[in-house]
Formats: C-alpha cells, structure tokens, sequence
C-alpha cells in the first residue's frame, strides 16, 4: 500500500454537480445531497447515493476505508459492546493460499455486538419511541431539501407519502415494520438510507467476483461505480474463493448498505456440496459477515419441504440460486430446511448486529409460464409467518418477489405480498415481462418494475443486459442501474411523490429553452447524453444551437413553439386571443361580429 | 447500375431460420412466415415482417424493386385505372440539382387511381362484404400456422382477441373501424398487414435522410434493417432535398406499409416558411405522395386555431413538429388550418389510392407536466370528429396519440381515445414515462408503450436512445425496434394473445434445458444474446455447457434444479412425495406416522 492515497477508484463530481451536507437538528449529522446548477434557474437538489467519491474535498484511500463516523452515535446509545472477533479460517476465503489469497483489508477494528438483553435494531428502537440519528439522517435526506408541499398528483395504491418526512414520520414506519433502515452496527461508514412503500422508491445493483483479481481495487470500484449512477444498496454475491476477504474490502469501503446471500458462502465452505451443508456452519456464517458489517442477509427460510413437488411441473424450476441449495438439501435429507427450523436463533443472531432481513423468494417464477403458480404464493405466505417472528424478536424485515411476471399478473404479487406479509417492504428482482428477448432483459425487467414500484414495492432489484447470459461488466453494471433508476423514478411520479416532478420540470424546461448543457446534466447520466448529441452536432457551438440533428432548424417543434408564443404575445397575449376564437366554427371570426366568447 | 445485381443491403435469413410461404384458400396468395428450428422439439413458427430480403431464394436488386404481385389483385377488381402521373417538378425534390439530387428510381410505372365513382379502400370493400385477398393475407399472417386455441389467460380490458382470425373476422373489424390494412393500390409490393386491438400489437419505426448521401442503397438499407428486426411499418420522415426520390427508392423496395408526414415535404416546397404553406401546393403534395404508393399519412387536421392558446402555459408547448408548423401557420394567418377546413377533400384523394390516415396529434404533450392536458384532450375530441368524416367517405383511420405521460395517466389516454374516437386503431409515440432520462429514452417510453399497448393501443411507435439528442445511427434503429418488439410482445401477453406465449414458453425450456443455440436463436436479436454469452464463455463447448458465467457450475440453479428433479424421481416421483409432507408441522414425518395427506 502506498503512502500517499492516490484514488484507484472511480471519483469525481457528476457535471455542474456538487456535494453539500445538510446538518440534523436532533443529532449531529450531515447529510449528503447533489446539488445541480442550472443556467438562470435556482439549482436543483437531488438525491445522492455516491458517496463521498464524489466529494473533491474527499481524501479516498480504500486501504483504510471510508470515514466511521457513525461509529460514536452507536457507542453514545451504550447498548453495544467491542468483542473478541471471530477468527478468520481458511474456509471463510474458500481455501485460497498464497498467490491465489486475496489480501486482507489492512485495518482490524474489533467488532461491536449487543450488550446482553439488549436489542440494538432500529425497529427496536422505533418501537421504544426513540428517534435514531439514522432515522433522522433518513428523514433528511429524503426530503432532498424541499421545505413546502408540492401539488400532489398521482395514484398511489394505498401509500400514503407525506409532503414532507419528518423523522417521526421514519420512526412510526418502521415501528409499524413498513421500513426498514439497514445499518449493521459493524457498518460505521454507512450513510443510512430507507426501504419502504412510503418513501421513495430503491434500486439495487448486484456485484461479485467469480475468479481472484489482480487488486481488490477492481473489486471495491465496482461497488463505487454501481452507486456513483444511483444504487442505493449493493448485493455482493460473490462466489468462488477469497469471499470473506473481498466482503471486507468492500463493507469498509461502502456508504451504501451491504446485503449478502449467505448460503453462497456456506456453500464454499462445504466444497459445493448441497447435501453436506449444516446448520453450525450455516450460523456460524452468519456471524462471521454480521462481524464485518454485512447490512442485510437474504435468507431463504420460507421454503418449505412440502412446495417443493409444487414446483414439478413447472417450465424453469426453482431459479433462485439459495432455492434451489435449500430445495436439494431438504430433498436429500428428507427434512424441513435448517433455516425454516432455526429461524428463531437466526433472528437472535440479526437481532445483535441489527441485520436486516431480506426474506428471500427461492420459488420466485424463471419464467412466465410459471408466474403466480401455487409454489410461488404458498412460499409467500410462509414469508409472512417468519415475518411475524422476526418482528416478534425486534428484526428489520423486508420480502423478496419476483421474477418472471408478464404485466397483467404483476399487482396480484403486490396485493398478496401487502395482505400475507402485513405491509413488510417489499423488495422485487424486475419483474421480467416476457422471456423472449435475452440481451434486452434489463428492458422487459424495467417494464414490470417500474409498473410494481407504482403498485408499492419498496426497492427494485436491477437486471442488467446481460441476464441470463453472463457476467456483467462494467458498462452492464451501469445500464443496469440508470435503467432501474429511471424505472423507480417513473414509479414515484405515477405514486404521487411530492417531489419526483421537479426534475422532470426543470429538465423539460431546459429541454424547451435550448439550454443544452442543462439538459444534459439534469438527467440520469449526462455523460451519455452528451456523448449521443455530440456524435452529429460535435461543435460547442451546438450547445446554444436552438435545434438539434433529430429534426434540424426548420422541423424543430420547440424553435417553433417559441416563434408562436412570440407571434402570440405580439398579438396581445394569448389569454386575451383565447376569447376571440369561436371553438364550434370551421372559422375565424374577427372580433366584434362575434356572437359568443 | 450493375447489369448482375448484387445485395448493397443486408440480406440472409436469421439464425436458425427459414422462410415458409402459407398459401390462401379463397385467394391466390403466399403468406410468408419465420420458422425457427428448434433442438428436439417441433420448429416455431413466429410473424415475419422481414419481407424478401431474408429468403435466400430472392433475387434482391434495390434498382429493380421488389415484385409487384399485389398488381393482379387490384386490377383483378376491375375499379382502378392506369392514369398519368403527376409530373415531377423540381420542388419535389427540393429543388436539388446536379450532384445533390438524387438519383431517380431506374424503373417508372404508371400509376393506378380509382376509377370514377369507385371507392378502392378495404374500408368500402369491408362494407361491401368482400374478403379481399389482403385481407385473407392478414388472417393467416396473425394466426402464425396456429390451428387449434390456446389456453386463454389474461386481462384485455375489452379487446375481443378471437382463437384463430379467420377473414371473415378481418373483414368485419376493418367495417367497424376498428382495425386498418394499409395498403395503397400503387403499393403492389406490398405484404399486406393489419393494425387493430383485436389483432397483435404492431411497431412502427421511423427513418429519414437529412443530407444527400451517395448512393441510395443506404436510404433503403435503412428501412430493410429496421424490418429485419420487426419494424410492422416504417415512417419515411425524410426532411431537405431529394424526398420524392429518395421516397421512391423506398416504397419500390419496401414489403411493409410506408407512411408519412406530407406537411413536411410540403414544407420544403415553401422554403421552410410555415406561413407560405398554402391547401394547393399540400393537395399537390398528397397526389405526389399518393401515386407513389404511401400508404398511410399522417395529418394534423386536429389542431384547431382555438386550442393554440391551450398551449401558454405548458412547459414544452407544442411539440409535434406537424403540429408546431400547422400551429404557426394558423397564428399567422387567423384561421383555421386548411387541413381541418379541406379535410372532406383529403379525405376524396386518400379513398382514390387508398390511402390510410393516421390523425395527427399535434398537441400531444412534450413533457411529464404536460400530460393529459386541457389540450391534448381537445384536440383527441375533433379527431374522433374527423374520423366519422373519413368513415363516411370510406378512408381508413388510426389515431396518433402522445407523447410524454405518467404511468398514473397512460390509461385515461386509452380510455379517451376508445370513447371519442370510436374505437378507431390507437398508434402511439411511447408514451415516455419520465422526462429525466435522455440517452435512454427507448427505455422510458418502452414502460409506457408495454402498458399503452395492453390497455389497447394497436401499433407503437418506436423511440431509440437519441430522442431529444440526435439523429438515430444504424445501431439506434435496431435498439430501438427490439425495444419495442418486447413491449408489444409483453401487451400481446397481458392482453392474453392466445398464441403469444408460445415463444416465451419455447425460449424458457430451451434455458432450463442448457439449449443455449435454442435460446439464442428464439430471442428477438440471436445475435446479441450469442454475443453477450461468448464474452465470458467463447468456446463451442460452453454452447453445450449446464451453466454460464453468471453464476457458474455449482450455482446453477436450473442445474440444481434438474438434480432436484432426479431425487425426485428417484423417490419414487414428485406427485406421490407431495402426499407424504405435511404442510402445517415444522418438520418432515416419514410415511406411516403421517395423521392427514
């Protein structure tokens, strides 16, 4: 490592864009927002999922992590103490040995867990009325400094978002487990963020490694890079060796929330055998990533032996990976899984770090053929049983759904999700709309997701184009989470949110004044934009162009928009015309021989 | 020229796939089709809208034109005539000479009009209670070798989907007004194609030119490769010099129905100067364009003088370049358009070829603010109006519709326009679900268009990622077509298609089986799917291989699941295991201590 940080990561501010902190009025906190300046307008604030890569005033040196600032804010509540950690094995990075061990983070910090009898969750906290420095933070934050009600507009299916989110509002929600914040007493560098119907809505962007690389810098940029375009939360699905290791990397590197599957993990331990799988290693996994800060575990505790045949004649059997692990080990042993039956022990384990679960949908359909089938919707129903349980014992809970849905059975998953899992958050992968188009799956996904998020899904989990086909890289990671982000965005604004349409505004005004460069660095991802304008109209000059190559000068709709708002304002404004024209003849009648206004 | 003609477009069949022709009944004609072969299962037959170009035995030279087979049919009803055409003036080509015009279509034919008193349109005929053989053609083509019905399962919101079109079927849909073939009479190289709710969800794709380029191979190739990849129709919307030659090029090569905007050539013929537009030189226009052999045009009759002042106070005003021109025109001059006050004689030139109108919407809103507007809904209520007068006078119509729309608000578009418009086809832009995404603007309005489309639209208008940016490139269009395949595909299966979910179900048991050629080559775009598969795992083998990159060997759920399977069947099979768990206890209990089934 050197001794001068020189980021290898991705940093930087976005375009016209800069980072400002908002400070608390409860707690001691500052919380990030993007601010974007726009030619002739106040600038607008938007919501910032990056990071302090995208702070310039940021020194960023991955070898030590992100700021832990969060660190005196759990210590301050004198619930948590340090522990002895778990010691690190060979099996926790899958066996790997010299050149093929991937190096450990070289700052240890001991890991904080629950005094005795204490329950340090949010819910727990929620419940006994206290207001958390994160549910402030996250009140904040989603408020993207607006400070009066907007005009509502929309159809939100039940939610009921506020004007504004005042961190009573948090504490309510997530005592009534409608949200969730997942922040891992271990995840000191989080900037807490919230999942629920009632907020806005959440993109997820997957990553993980598959062989040993170089660097762990390629492994900590891709996380940077996911959340420099808007993920809120990140998986690290990684299999293979080196797991624990490059989870570390990762976590001590990361703003955003954490979320594994740790049945991947287990599995490595036990060379890949299914059958061979126990519950001891299983929870002993789950202490080892609770330790590093993992934020939330997808576990798949709601299949249960008997659905299994009901996935028999299905098109796709079981797709979700821990699925079909769980569904081969009870198979084999004849038994309900280790999950479902030490599903109390589990929570007691989340309960101590706060670990968030994300209650996972291993029946979820591979295919339209099988979508909302008996297997899907009886796992569902268990989902809202351990549900129960977990909030019984002060857990953070959201539900994992589909899948494979085509557009006419997407609100079902809704309704049932909303009526068995008791308002839970929930948290869907696409839904996929057709089959039919490998390498566009990122597009039949974004349809169906954008259509639940409306319909009350807390957070979309994304797809890239490469679903079902392949790893994805980089450029994959991005495509992947702009779509989703427009997807969710579209969900806000058909939900009414408050504050979704000030961007669309603001850039639909540019758009129509020719502001170019506004355009561009209003939206999603103004590098592209740019980039796509300057393929036929390249010179700067262009950028003050009233027109663009689409149409060109004379066929521009908006140069001419302007040319009849200034005929009409020559005309003494266009409200005044408005009277003169009679709306039932084929004619123009001149004013005076006009028989009615 | 080349005396031997050699392809200078993109020829060949897809992968995997043949060209079959469907011979009629009643008429004499070949309906051709896509069969994709499929590893141990029966081929699958899909809609073909590719045309000759991916037949290996078509002899292809762009400089002779597809073969004119709709010839015999139409003279066959003894109600056209040869007449002389019009002649071409310089204007028509912008008045481009030297080496900026380009050059003329090698072959001229004489152009056929109805002859006096004959309404030619399959509106008249339709009513008349004559199957013509276009219309036979469309009920094989829709019905994709399907024989038998399909299990039903969907939502379509009032659309009555039959089994099998039969034509008798086609007939009365066209006599209602309810569905269009658009097919002018000097259009014989046409393959005939119909746009309905009640008949699978079309896509159109918009071309054209914006400077002379060298040859006009490229013109064509434009539209060949959009219908390569599905584009139902193409909208010539070529702007400056040389249109009524390039136009030419076009329509003489084109197997689908070329629609466009006459305004704007007509425009060009007045120097750009929208105020110079006179109802001579547009009448002049429509002949041109009609003795060509456009088939449908798009007219902005419903913008009226009163609405103008609608627009004030919207973010993005008017913009529909049609709309903005026809706009200003009527500021200008104080009156109304002479689209609306000449429409009874438009309506007299499109029934003497046969020309389809697709009502304008010139008002369509621009931005999110916009949507669903005081007059947007104006101006949808005088094209209902218009359409009872192109009714009367036989014209077959559609209705274009917006634009940029919420998802909260796409369904009252729906709504709106089957109430005034009188179920007249529905053939939308999008719509764009948010306005804060350019460069993935395919992908905000494919959202819009998979709903709009389910709720009844009968043709969408594709968007590539360039709208708002630039002019689309090669890459764009094809982009931009799959996009939009999928989301009619995924209306198709929310309405419930009977035969839609063939292909879906055909491309997920290829993927649970490892078939990955099959999964390649039953997409919409085998190309991309193989491509993206073969960055990670190149080698042929892989092609053979029970997993991918993604998740690799021992994560392969689908793996998992076969195994899964074979446990199972092991065990005596899944159905009789299904007696043996019990569903309320937490654990398994061996048969024989079991208390109920």
């Amino acid at each position: 490592m050197k001794d001068i940080p020189t980021p290898t990561v991705t940093t930087g501010p976005l375009p016209a864009s800069r980072k400002i902190l908002v400070a608390g009025q409860m707690h001691d906190i500052r919380v990030p927002m993007r601010e974007i300046a726009v030619t002739g307008e106040p600038p607008l604030t938007v919501y910032d999922s990056s990071g302090p890569y995208t702070d310039p005033e940021a020194a960023i040196d991955i070898a030590r992590g992100l700021p832990r600032w969060r660190g005196a804010w759990l210590r301050a509540r004198g619930e948590v103490e340090e522990c002895d950690p778990r010691p690190v094995t060979p099996a926790d990075n899958g066996f790997a040995t010299g050149a093929r061990l991937a190096p450990e983070f070289p700052v240890r910090h001991r890991p904080l867990r629950a005094k005795a009898g204490c329950a340090v969750t949010q819910l727990a906290y929620a419940r006994a009325g206290i207001i958390t420095p994160e549910m402030e933070y996250v009140a904040i934050r989603e408020n993207e400094r607006r400070s009066a009600a907007h005009a509502r507009d929309g159809e939100p299916f039940g939610a009921e978002i506020p004007d504004l989110v005042t961190p009573e509002f948090v504490r309510r929600e997530i005592a009534a487990g409608r949200a969730i914040i997942p922040a891992n007493i271990n995840h000191p560098e989080l900037e807490p963020m919230i999942i629920g119907r009632n907020f806005k809505v959440k993109v997820n962007a997957n990553i993980g490694n598959s062989a040993v690389t170089s660097g762990m810098e390629e492994e900590v940029e891709k996380m940077v890079w996911a959340i420099r375009w808007g993920a809120d939360t990140v998986m690290d699905l990684s299999t293979g060796r080196n797991i624990h290791n490059i989870r570390e990397w990762i976590i001590r590197n990361s703003p955003v929330p954490i979320g594994t599957v740790p049945m991947y993990q287990a599995l490595e331990k036990v060379g890949g055998v299914a059958e061979d799988l126990t519950w001891e290693i299983f929870r002993d996994t789950l202490i080892e990533q609770a330790e590093q800060g993992v934020d939330y575990f997808t576990i798949h505790a709601g299949l249960r032996l008997h659905m299994i045949p009901m996935t028999a004649k299905r098109v796709t059997g079981i797709v979700s990976r821990g699925g079909s692990i769980i569904a081969k080990w009870c198979l084999h042993h004849h038994r309900e899984s280790f999950l479902y039956e030490h599903f109390d022990e589990i929570c007691d384990i989340a309960r101590a770090y706060d670990v968030s679960f994300s209650l996972g949908d291993g029946l979820r359909p591979g295919s339209i053929a099988d979508a909302n089938d008996e297997a899907q919707f009886a796992e569902l129903r268990t989902l809202g049983e351990l549900t129960r349980i977990a909030w019984e014992k002060d857990c953070q809970v959201m539900i994992e759904g589909p899948g494979h849905v085509p557009m006419h059975k997407i609100r079902e998953n809704m309704e049932e999700q909303l009526k068995h899992c008791h308002e839970a958050p929930f948290y869907t992968l696409g839904p996929l709309t057709t089959d039919i188009a490998p390498g566009y799956d990122h597009i039949t996904s974004a349809i169906g997701a954008a259509m639940i998020g409306w319909f009350g899904t807390a957070m979309l989990c994304y797809v890239t184009p490469k679903e079902h086909l392949g790893l994805p890289d980089r450029d994959d990671v991005k495509t992947g989470v702009i779509t989703y982000k427009l997807a969710a965005h579209a969900a806000d604004l058909a939900k009414g949110h408050p504050g979704a349409r000030a961007r669309d505004d603001a850039l639909s005004r540019a758009r129509f004044e020719f502001r170019w460069q506004d355009q561009f660095n209003l939206g999603l991802d103004p590098d592209t934009a740019r980039a796509m304008h300057d393929e036929t109209l390249p010179a700067e000059a262009h950028k003050l162009a009233h027109f663009c190559s689409m149409c060109g000068p004379k066929f521009c709709s908006m140069k001419i928009s302007h040319d009849i708002r200034a005929e009409a304002e020559r005309q003494k404004g266009m409200q005044e015309m408005a009277g003169k024209f009679r709306e039932t003849g084929a004619l123009y009648v001149p004013a005076g021989t006009e028989a009615k206004g």
